[in-house]
């Protein structure tokens, strides 16, 4: 089969692959649609950086530390929508071949279970052929075309991070960066009823899909801080979502924020990053890391677009075959001409 | 009167300061006991970065940024029991003549209310006479010694981190740092039923004034990390308290830490510090800044200690009269030696 793979930094479409097998309880299955994550372009750029801190981090979830050769191809592609072509020993119980699925991008197997994330030898949706596990699957219901249902992974994200700030009814959000997981968080905070949800970009066409996605107001930073205009609305406890994840953004939200704010920080941030403790303190902020999602989000994600909750078509501006992956790549810098790219393999 | 004063970076009794006069609302107490806390240390050696940090930070409560002038005399001293002299206008109706007393460090007046903190006008602890705010002052009970009612402050920092915290029985706890700060945590968490307890601290001293407190395992860092010692528990939700407040500490717990572990940071770090976001998100830890105290945690630490709760002798190390202050600030800086030094004006 074709499949794209990372090799010195570059993405590239390898004609030879050998078509997977589907072992006990997994499935064969043809990517109808693989959504590329900023994350990806992350690792094709900081592979080596991002695998380093890996390994100095510990009591970190294992699939973190599953060891990945950057001299080798590298497969990736974890937001996939895909249709059932064979079924291995067992999964007749759980799906059936022509059957739309998506899942967690988690690959179960006899060895345990492995993260369809950044592997040697784990297809993920950059490719024609990949296994799921067929315990995992979801049917895409609706009729949800496919390049919609692998949004399905993105929202999640932002789902998470909203349910782990708790953030209620009453209370206000500021949204930092406008990509798309800014964004999947602000569809989330929507869905919840928070408001107002103030958002910042650089870039005017984000903060229109911000708006589109349910902003009540967005703020481009060269004009104007978040905190000013945060500081026009009414005085709500503010969570604040940094979903840049730059150096240098926690400590502006410390620095600026009102006194009991809780900052989500959603954006992952590769670099070393400085803070002044003192600002945190002396008003009492707080922080929460978050990551990924648990299976009860990534299916109520599933469920919020497929019902029309969450309108993800404004999010996707490209949809491209396999052979375009390096364009799309390329292309997503551009955050004024591209959001999210669906490869068509 | 006679009161110390910081003055270029040092303690120094002056005797000629102009007795207080009491306000409406406000009573003159005769100071009988005042701690010395480490963060008045902290102000007289690093006062101009404090300050320089202090107006740079936005949000924060206005006392944070009452203007301070370090080339004039600065009055200090917040953890006092007095007794009171003289009363103002309208006093009477909170307080009698003769009562042994302590307050949150808060004077009331016509122009709004000052924290009894670092001040050029507002009298602290470290002197013969003060003035407090009549409806804030609570009387000491039980005969409880004005040398340990003085403590209620500090104790009252620890409780507060432990609610903040939001842990509860059947969670642990590690402690890393000892002082006054960490001990008062370290009660707290034992009145609330935590176990276990893990306290480090580079001190024998400390460490055995930990076991005292309430800590079921303390550590020396020079032979065991925290995580190491924690690591033979029984995999409890952990709750890390920092009472260091130095930079490398957040980032050490970062890295090190088990998945989901909530920080409580409640040293006062004055450098910039620096971390790695990707730790702290792999693991989705969480970090929550604390400062403080509320008047239902001052009054509730009243009582602890009242009641025999908390046994708040052992951290008493010294008790000294007016003119020794400046040498209890330098023995401050051995944690073999010392602990909690209280001024006896």
């Amino acid at each position: 089969m074709r499949a794209a793979v990372l090799r010195g930094g570059r993405i590239a479409v390898r004609p030879d692959v050998p078509d997977p097998r589907p072992g006990p309880g997994q499935v064969l299955v043809r990517v109808r649609a693989c959504g590329i994550c900023g994350s990806d372009l992350h690792f094709a750029r900081h592979g080596e950086r991002m695998l380093a801190l890996g390994r100095k981090v510990e009591g970190a979830p294992s699939g973190a530390s599953d060891p990945v050769d950057l001299d080798r191809d590298v497969f990736m592609g974890h937001e996939f929508a895909a249709e059932v072509l064979e079924l291995g020993p067992g999964a007749a119980e759980h799906t059936a071949v022509g059957a739309l699925v998506t899942s967690v991008p988690v690959l179960l197997a006899e060895g345990g279970a492995a993260p369809i994330v950044y592997s040697n030898t784990v297809h993920g949706g950059y490719g024609e052929l990949m296994l799921l596990s067929a315990p995992l699957l979801l049917d895409v219901p609706n009729g949800l075309p496919p390049h919609h249902a692998a949004l399905t992974e993105p929202m999640a994200v932002g789902l998470h991070a909203v349910n782990k700030s708790a953030i209620r009814r009453g209370e206000g959000a500021v949204v930092l960066g406008c990509g798309p997981v800014g964004l999947a968080v602000i569809a989330a905070l929507r869905a919840r009823g928070v408001e107002p949800i103030v958002a910042t970009d650089f870039s005017p066409a984000r903060r229109d899909l911000a708006a589109v996605l349910g902003a009540d107001r967005t703020v481009d930073p060269r004009e104007e801080t978040a905190w000013s205009a945060w500081a026009r609305e009414d005085g709500r406890q503010l969570v604040v979502f940094d979903a840049i994840g730059v150096p240098g953004v926690i400590n502006d939200v410390l620095r600026s924020a009102p006194r009991g704010t809780r900052l989500v920080v959603v954006g992952v941030c590769m670099g070393t990053d400085s803070i002044d403790p003192y600002f945190g303190i002396t008003k009492e902020l707080s922080l929460q890391f978050v990551l990924g999602y648990d299976a009860a989000e990534f299916e109520r994600s599933l469920r919020s677009i497929a019902e029309g909750e969450i309108d993800v078509a404004p999010l996707v501006t490209a949809r491209v075959p396999l052979d375009r992956i390096s364009w799309a790549f390329d292309a997503l810098d551009d955050p004024d001409r591209h959001c999210k790219i669906i490869v068509e393999p």
